[in-house]
């Protein structure tokens, strides 16, 4: 049975009343229950049950894009691939992932364990806050969900059938390969930017040959790598966050494909707010951005240091057997592994920053700055930052805060 | 059903008879029809099947190797991707792939086109016989299989649902995994070499860090890389010629995987019998060395103008989109690819090519050489070549082809 009618709180109320377990997590009865509709996001209805002993969030996703009703058709399926990502992705990672409690294949609808006190992250930076701990755990969340479903943890025999499992997820895959790599590069009729201050370096960045092999390379990597289970679309939306947890939601892009995709993103979207926290008239950092460009690196030496601890205390994989190669080599070897991921991420990083600036699905950081010469400005560097990202290798996270750095200069160093 | 006991010509004739199609295809009635076993390999029952009007070949998958009995058991499930592979091979190399008749999946029983007048291509390499058009074929057959099951070829909505189907051929991609890359490298029971001639070249190859660390990353590679459906063992034993037609066989092995590893293995043989042709007390190389290694570039050349044709009229896959790559910066970006596609193919020919000296499963090229001083000299200088391949980046086949008489001289360059 599809479900194309909105749902109501009364027949959210009603499924979890029928499933003894959850019923048993609110406590109380039915009529003590409060069901609100909380979905902020474009695609889904999502709802919250507080119950007199606990709390939970239902999450069903009809058959198309929430927002654009029955004119963009989207699977229902999405909620089976989110449901089992998000269970995968909680058993390595329980502290940054909520608990995925029931799935109901018919109504496409998941429960999920509720994040009392949390807030979207993204909102949280459009205001100027980021908890103090946010990068490191979100370092953590990547090096465990990463890790543990690599080729360094997972013998062929266990990962080969989760592999064939993600597979299914075309339909959500082939959003991405599209948005990202392909969409807007070229007119597409749901490409928009600033207009028409950017249309000139729209306009030149689609003739940067340089630029378009980089990406055309990545959408070849996001196509052909099977490195690890991702996420799929870890921008600041996707992350939840109170003062002292964070924990990540929204895995409906999930698919195994190449790590320096989710790590990518992430960066992606902490530099996207950088750029759009510029004061006007103050040409200098403020405090909140430079706290920004810590976080970046925080999260990749969060990352770093917990993937290479995960790899020598756990290297239960096919890869890279330590049967066959001498400790130090090996260690030697992790090194090089982390930095092609480096290079990875900072190339997807610049095609997530280019797709949020001139594509379909623009982000709040930006669309929320009123004064459309001052928005162009944020983004125009931005784009600057992406170019040097994609056309040049950076080694290391101090490189990529250097690089954002030079981007906001008058006479930025690139592009 | 599982069968555990040895097919026989009876039972052979009347599974034919039962299928209309089949019967058919032979002419005249069960009495008239001459059943033969003809399995040369280790592994399967091979039957062929004559009629009045035409001819079978019959191959059924006992659940293990056939050679060692119940002792070494193997998943009979084996024949289900050999069959689905060869159909899809075959739908796409007509001319070099036997057409798949049939399946049955309770008997693990394949009846595939009978291919008159051929002999396997190592037997006749042995023999000093090679085809003049067999290299050309294979580089066809390599182009035409894995251009047209990758991404440039095949949109990701088709493509995602063939490699999850594959990705259930786990077992066989773990004998792979094992054989290739790990076993040959530290001590395990079944590998076995020239004793003691080739001991000391033994140790120092597992001794070899740099080799090592280049053999981990292709183990790497194969395990993470989703770029086309491979053969996924093609070595001159799953090759059939005739004086003008060549076929391949045998695809137990198919998974999709990184192109190089099927270049790379057929490069890995014919090196192979390139080493294994010299002659006593002759340190020239002989005409027949010099075609091998016209053969090992005549193979590179056509696969690499073939796919570049194929790439440039049909692009109907996902990657490196027309829409937005400018043709001549796309076809600078075609060299790019299939440089990656030889530097992959010479590393997987590096360690295929050292796993045939030092392991498991040795060619009859070298081990019908029963003076074991002379074939220690012939292994010793393949060993010579593959670590030159792994551990230094080869340009073109004729670079390859020179480390490989570099390999032979008394005095080589390399290792």
């Amino acid at each position: 049975m599809e479900t194309t009618t909105r749902p109501d709180a009364a027949g959210i109320a009603a499924h979890v009343e029928a499933i003894p377990e959850l019923a048993a997590r609110l406590g109380g009865v039915r009529a003590q229950w409060d069901v609100r509709e909380i979905g902020d996001g474009n695609v889904n209805y999502v709802f919250s049950v507080h119950g007199p002993d606990g709390a939970l969030c239902v999450k069903q996703a009809p058959p198309f894009v929430r927002v654009a009703g029955s004119s963009w058709p989207l699977t229902p399926e999405r909620a089976r691939y989110e449901h089992r990502a998000m269970r995968e992705h909680h058993r390595l990672a329980p502290d940054h992932v909520p608990a995925a409690l029931h799935y109901d294949p018919d109504r496409h609808l998941q429960v999920v364990e509720h994040l009392d006190g949390h807030v979207v992250l993204r909102h949280a930076l459009v205001d100027g806050r980021l908890p103090a701990d946010a990068g490191r755990h979100l370092g953590a969340y990547l090096a465990l969900t990463l890790f543990h479903t690599s080729d360094l943890a997972l013998p062929a025999a266990r990962k080969r059938p989760l592999v064939a499992e993600f597979e299914g997820n075309v339909e959500m895959c082939s959003i991405m390969e599209d948005m990202i790599f392909t969409e807007v590069y070229h007119p597409f009729h749901r490409n928009q930017w600033t207009r028409p201050q950017l249309d000139a370096d729209v306009e030149r960045l689609r003739a940067d040959t340089d630029l378009l092999v980089a990406v055309a390379r990545l959408k070849d990597l996001y196509l052909t790598s099977r490195q690890a289970l991702l996420h799929g679309d870890l921008h600041t939306g996707s992350v939840m966050v109170s003062e002292r947890a964070t924990h990540v939601i929204d895995q409906e892009f999930a698919c195994f494909g190449p790590m320096g995709f989710d790590v990518g993103s992430l960066f992606a979207h902490l530099l996207i707010a950088y750029f759009a926290r510029d004061v006007p008239g103050v040409e200098a950092e403020t405090p909140f951005q430079t706290r920004l460009l810590e976080t970046v690196e925080a999260v990749w030496d969060e990352f770093a240091a917990r993937f290479t601890d995960l790899w020598r205390s756990s290297p239960t994989g096919d890869s890279y057997p330590a049967a066959v190669l001498p400790p130090a080599v090996l260690d030697r070897e992790r090194t090089v592994y982390l930095d092609r991921v480096f290079r990875d991420s900072t190339g997807f990083c610049g095609a997530e920053v280019i797709r949020r600036v001139i594509g379909f699905a623009r982000p709040v950081d930006f669309t929320g700055i009123g004064d459309a010469d001052r928005r162009a400005t944020c983004e125009r560097r931005a784009l600057r930052l992406a170019r040097e990202l994609l056309v040049h290798d950076q080694r290391t996270a101090a490189d990529v805060v250097a690089a954002a750095r030079r981007a906001r200069l008058p006479h930025g160093a690139a592009g």
